[in-house]
């Protein structure tokens, strides 16, 4: 094809972004506004016991959501999910309506749509972006409009945002991961999916593609991690945990550069 | 709700943006990988001919798209329609397939994939985006694929990218700016569409939206453009036509961001 003109591109590829926790510090923009909530004896003293609270309510809400996964059940708005784990929480602390109104659960459901980029991940996702041979796409359970709330609020330079709402389909069904890659038009060896849970990976390398596991602080806090047991369905390991000289998007993004 | 914490945010608008003609240049993308084409009689003298053939090409993809939309046929992948197109204008100047061959047709058609954005996009929307109050979204007929290449050959930072693939509807059929608006749980008063085609603000303003149309040099070639006569639909008009002084979509960020 020697007189064929050439556009020079280079062969893509995808990378699929769990959002809340892997890419995301959801604790972080919670606790302030679960601090600034009126008194309870129930949650003092505050430091531990709002912060023991916060995850409470992020372990609920998983717990909601696979077990609609597993009634075959379609999904459910986020905002929804999280009112209801919130008010069976406080009920359990003897928090009524009376002390935490309408008005301060609405905001903390409203909360979860404002969240700041754990420290590796925008310098990282710049640097792959400016690369430019990997489309950066959000693949996560949840609302476009969560998505886009995250998307704006965290400054996360994504190139497109694929929601569970918007493709009728959940993690981690399979055929989600399929739906998403079929979108790009990639083969599964063309694709990385990149998540701080076990459980999504799994899904990911059972459709073929190469899996990317970023440990969080907050982030499967009950999951024993055995990284020899998983090696089956977790290709990369990166330490992305709170700390001294734990680069996690930082060590994949230079792996991913210069392979 | 004194009380109560409060996170702060500001409301939320959306902008949805056509994409090829509206934010990209695909005119001077493609320009130049023409003029490397196998030469032929019916292509001289190069530089008008070429881009005649150029826009001939895009009227024609334009008419297809329409004739399915009238059939109410399901989209189909962009890159079959512009080949179609081009097979078809190629018979009409007698040029065979022994002389662009299968190689160079399949690039000019990857090359749509590949755009440069018109001079005012980036900065405009670079402004808007700082500014933290509209949603970037691209709301456009064609492939997730297709709109993924040119996000990333353009550069343009969009929060999300909705092509009538992913959304299984056509513009101007309402229900696809109905289920985007959906998506971003915004009703039509917080929504705006900006596209260099009258038919698509049409239809957008048919459901609520408040319109914008900037003008360009490629497109609309055809339709005489009376916004005396088309103010019920067209609410903004801004000139990013080629040439100085034109200010396009910078002015649109101007007066979006001072309201």
């Amino acid at each position: 094809m020697s007189s064929s003109p050439d556009p020079g591109r280079p062969s893509q590829k995808a990378i699929f972004f769990d959002l809340m926790g892997t890419c995301c510090n959801w604790l972080s923009s919670l606790l302030p506004l679960l601090q600034s909530c009126p008194p309870h004896p129930s949650m003092q003293p505050m430091e531990s016991k709002v912060r023991q609270f916060a995850i409470e309510w992020r372990e609920g809400f998983f717990k909601e959501v696979h077990a609609r996964f597993e009634r075959r059940e379609p999904a459910e708005d986020i905002d929804l999910t999280h009112r209801r784990v919130l008010d069976s929480l406080l009920k359990e602390r003897g928090i009524g309506l009376e002390i935490w109104d309408d008005g301060v659960r609405s905001a903390l459901v409203r909360q979860w749509h404002l969240q700041v980029a754990w420290p590796d991940v925008i310098p990282a996702l710049e640097k792959i972006r400016h690369e430019g041979n990997y489309f950066l796409i959000v693949l996560a359970n949840g609302t476009t409009r969560l998505q886009l709330d995250i998307a704006q609020s965290s400054g996360i330079p994504f190139h497109m945002l694929l929601s569970s709402e918007l493709l009728g389909l959940t993690k981690p069904d399979p055929s989600i991961y399929c739906k998403a890659m079929e979108l790009t038009r990639l083969p599964p060896n063309k694709c990385l999916m990149v998540a701080s849970h076990l459980y999504d990976l799994e899904a990911a390398k059972s459709v073929g593609m190469e899996t990317i596991y970023v440990h969080r602080t907050t982030e499967d806090v009950d999951v024993k991690i055995d990284l020899d047991r998983q090696h089956k369905y977790v290709d990369w390991y990166y330490d992305g945990r709170e700390g001294m000289d734990r680069k996690g998007f930082l060590d994949m993004a230079e792996r991913l550069i210069s392979r």
